[in-house]
């Protein structure tokens, strides 16, 4: 009998590939090696075929790409429960301890919560991109650039150096990509936006920034520009398949027929375009116009969120098919395989194939929101939640095991945010 | 010094009694006797006065009344992941075992999450009553009024015969109080109607309807009666305070002001609402306009759920008043006070008071969706889940403890709920 030798290897009752709608294989196997998959089979098969040096069971569960989170500031959860004007603080604190600490607790709540890799835009992205690292998290970390001075950079010139540098110490990292960031649009020169588009081009990097997010946002540009920001973005070159739009809450039919036509992808959250008051997105048209869609986690000031299970859920809901089968595996496909490709990272992560990272979150549904048990995917997206979450590895690494976090310290993590939260209470 | 016997008292780092709102007290103690709250008082003075047979100390926890879930159907937590006509399923399932076990599942998933008390409308109510006494839980059970046969009754006589029998056996329980819930209003005749609204008069019972859920029901009954159900209702004589209406997802400003003017009182459900196509119900004019509110949970046939973390979140966002300290006090209010005013019990539950139930929900605020913790109320309504509960009570019985629960056996339920997944696949 040929004996394969393997890592690890992972029987659990359903596992979901996402690799094919409605594609659910029970009693399967997911081997794993040198961080990546291997192969999925019959567990029989599979008991036959490899030696692995780890094996997990996992009976009462369901095993799945691990979710991606497609838009975050993940620093801002030190910001939590603060009501006053962040831009102000930001100036003051956000510096790269600021940054570290921050992106830790994220870190946290995302990997108890099922997610595996993060797209991040903040200040000191090289902290961001160090800690997530350092924890084993994969993330795409989105440098800045803009014409206002920050701790982190003090004129645009400085932004483009030293996000430069991001993503050269980044370019051949296993678990860190790189993106630019441009905050605020409206205030950038065409020559800022002529510079991005370019080194995003030479560098193969996306492109991320915050469109159609609130009536006022769209007022202001018009008034300034004479028209919708997205279109600005058309005018001046930007729509092409490396932006990636978020939250595009507020899409006119044109602004859909404009972004399927050029091939940029989006990053929905329907929690924060209902709190911004722009009601809940567009899912069944800006998922019928083929655009790639990923799911992102709230980033509303007073307490930003990062987990992912209640926008699956809104955004099933706000696709208009109910509590459905297809409302559901099109939400699961947003938060995994589709996050994945609208990123870019669709070679890498995204589904259970061979050859793919091991980027894995395993779900256990035995407990009462989701039994008795017929349809999994379903009762996954409509009943699950972050206490259903049990294990998480990212490139064959378990960071999650049966609910505990294995690398990362959350009581230090915790104390540091919390003296953080000293700080800035005397610094308001 | 003078020591008053207690049985129970629990120390809690944040105490939320929901008597005012915006009332957050630190450092706290509740002193509980005989199932009811004795007095809320600094940690330091309850040391001083009681001495209880049992303390509990909570150090990173809030403690705040148990939620309420005001319209359920628990049973149908038995019909998950099918997809097909449920009506005909009822006609054949819908029994005595059928209904206590399904209830069963859904008290788990209750408490679970925090819930101490819901409001229940299915057939074999005494059934439903049964299993929550057994288990120590709250509920309201809505005696259904029907002119259709099932397995309860065979004939609208026998419906409201069999109903009067559980009001007579529940009339006096400490945990079980009683409702009118007529099903399928556009099938019921004047006579029927009557015969409800003079029966819930003598024994000053709440009546739970369906009512302006979609778009089809208010359709169809315009063309049937000429007006809309909620105007129906008002000609039959039955929009008084006893009246309790869910899930009011479609209300005019004639219907609010209506129902205002009323007294009766409303359930919203801001999932089902989406589910329903029906949109978010109108949470912020609703409550302007003085009625008392409480909160459901979806249930959607496919996969219905029990618990109130997504409702309360979605209702603060529908209210449109952003991630804001007053929608999260205003939902929280919904989900316990609220909800005990909507239902009658307000002078027995929903708020921390002396001489009221110890029906209490404990949340653990140290986790990572939490940290650092700046404002309890608003980080509990949106970054909360049911994997922070800790701890639940009921009349001061510990029925969660530390997230394990106490009484219920749930590897017995899930088995049970398991085996009718196959029986009601086999009759499919």
């Amino acid at each position: 009998m040929l004996s394969v030798p393997a890592d690890l290897s992972i029987e659990a009752r359903w596992i979901v590939p996402m690799t094919v709608p409605g594609k659910v294989l029970e009693n399967h196997t997911l081997v794993v090696r040198d961080g990546r998959i291997v192969e999925l089979l019959p567990t029989e098969a599979a008991a036959a075929r490899h030696a692995p040096t780890v094996t997990v069971r996992r009976t009462a569960h369901l095993l799945m790409p691990g979710m991606i989170n497609t838009a975050t500031q993940a620093a801002r959860s030190l910001f939590r429960g603060i009501d006053s004007d962040l831009a102000s603080l930001e100036q003051r604190f956000a510096g790269p301890e600021f940054v570290r600490d921050g992106v830790l607790v994220a870190v946290a709540e995302m990997l108890c919560s099922g997610i595996t890799c993060f797209a991040d835009r903040y200040y000191f992205p090289d902290e961001c991109a160090r800690a997530a690292a350092l924890q084993g998290m994969r993330a795409i970390v989105g440098t800045p650039v803009a014409e206002t001075p920050s701790l982190w950079a003090k004129s645009s010139g400085e932004y483009f150096t030293r996000a430069l540098q991001v993503h050269d110490e980044y370019k051949d990292h296993p678990l860190i990509s790189t993106a630019f960031a441009p905050f605020a649009l409206d205030t950038l020169s065409e020559a800022t936006f002529a510079r991005i588009a370019t080194l995003a081009d030479e560098l193969d990097a996306r492109i991320v920034v915050d469109l159609h997010q609130c009536a006022d946002e769209i007022a202001a540009c018009v008034a300034r520009h004479g028209m919708r920001p997205m279109m600005r973005l058309w005018e001046l070159g930007l729509l092409t398949p490396a932006l990636h739009a978020v939250p595009m809450a507020l899409a006119s039919a044109e602004d859909i027929e404009l972004a399927g036509r050029t091939g940029m992808s989006i990053s929905l959250c329907p929690t924060s375009s209902l709190a911004a008051g722009a009601g809940l997105p567009a899912v069944a048209e800006l998922a019928a116009s083929g655009i790639r869609l990923g799911l992102c986690s709230a980033h509303g000031a007073r307490q930003p969120n990062y987990d992912l299970w209640g926008e699956m859920k809104l955004s099933a809901l706000a696709s208009g098919a109910g509590v459905s089968a297809s409302g559901a595996w099109n939400a699961l496909d947003m938060a995994t395989r589709g996050g994945a490709a609208a990123l870019g990272l669709d070679t890498e992560v995204g589904t259970l194939e061979s050859g793919k990272w091991a980027d894995l979150c395993c779900v256990d549904l035995s407990g009462p929101a989701t039994q008795p048990l017929r349809d999994p995917v379903t009762q996954l997206v409509f009943g699950g939640g972050r206490d259903m979450v049990s294990d998480v590895w990212v490139a064959g690494r378990q960071l999650l095991a049966e609910g505990e976090m294995t690398r990362l310290d959350w009581p230090d993590v915790a104390d540091r945010a919390q003296a953080w939260a000293a700080r800035l209470t005397t610094g308001i």
